[in-house]
């Protein structure tokens, strides 16, 4: 059951760049590969879509970012696992699952860029929390790399696979239950810190319902 | 609030084999990067861990795995975001989470070892699932590749991070909600497929108290 076997079935490949901003937009987590010394090298990351543009963003002493910054060739991995498939064999069960990859290079945002995409990144994983808090410090800005990747056409790759299972053949699906276990991630109740006496705010009420 | 920037703290990392096992037998999703023509690679996999071992499988007809069946030096990253951490600032926010990168390379499982590889692979996603269908054919066992990858001391880190909002300094916390909203995979209820009229199996039901 490889999410990797469907890759060479072109059935399960969309051009449609609705379905790559549809898939990114709906998650947070990518990972984030590159070649370090002919090695395959990886680090998840939390991003963002801003437009044609995948932003990542993280310390300028993180040795990834750095080569990041020197336009290293990357690509960058978002894969939502969406259910398990239960076919009436084991050859046949799979998962539910949507898929990206990316590719190109990254390139350094500076100044107002940089603001900005830092406040992007920060209102995608908390959506709209820059309304609720200050603004980030000049020294805090100088302490932050943020990157962007354009998203080109042909640069990219959006799989998915929805399917339940087949039907079985013979009498491999005598007395046998198939089908789908959906699979999603859910937010539980905020927890406050023990510093923190103000009410939840909007931006985490609107995180939670995200993942409701 | 990038996941990266705690690569380069150590008091995240730990070297403590079962951090690296919970996190791999927490998880079935893997992202598996190699180096293609001198660029990076990525592929999205259902993977298991078997004792000191990473399988994956997939279709012979795969491209990737036919490239990790021939040696290519490998990694494979596994990742849980645990959870979003609201600070009283932006810079201070970011994520809980466990993530792990093992490197090496994959050698190809023949005969029992490959049947036997497929069977804890089916049995990881669907606990127990071997027991209730039907073995797999010549045929099907033909058409798949099984791969494993060593877990070797030095060759592998483990990175977390489960803390909550740092306290604020000066004014930053003033008014401000600080805490952490908690994530986590949850199944829904089995949908049988049309063509299903058995009970829901017990291996389908682990599935879901999994992710329960």
């Amino acid at each position: 059951m490889p999410i990797d076997r469907l890759t060479r079935l072109p059935e399960y490949g969309s051009t449609n760049r609705a379905d790559l901003d549809a898939l990114l937009d709906d998650q947070v987590l990518a990972t984030v590969v590159c070649v370090v010394k002919g090695q395959p090298w990886v680090v998840p990351m939390l991003f963002a879509r801003d437009g044609d543009h995948v932003l990542i963003h993280g310390s300028t002493g993180a040795g990834t970012l750095r080569h990041l910054a020197a336009g290293a060739p990357a690509a960058v991995s978002v894969t939502s696992l969406d259910g398990i498939v239960v076919a009436a064999t084991t050859f046949d069960s799979s998962a539910q699952y949507r898929s990206a990859v990316i590719r190109g290079r990254f390139t350094v945002l500076e100044r107002e860029e940089r603001a900005r995409a830092l406040d992007v990144l920060s209102d995608r994983v908390i959506p709209g929390r820059t309304n609720e808090v200050r603004g980030s410090s000049a020294k805090e800005y100088a302490a932050t790399l943020a990157l962007a990747m354009p998203i080109t056409p042909g640069g990219w790759v959006h799989k998915a696979s929805l399917d339940g299972p087949d039907t079985p053949q013979g009498d491999d699906g005598v007395g046998v239950w198939g089908g789908v276990v959906p699979l999603r991630t859910v937010a539980g109740d905020p927890e406050p810190a023990a510093w923190s006496d103000a009410p939840v705010p909007a931006s985490v009420l609107r995180l939670v319902e995200r993942h409701g």
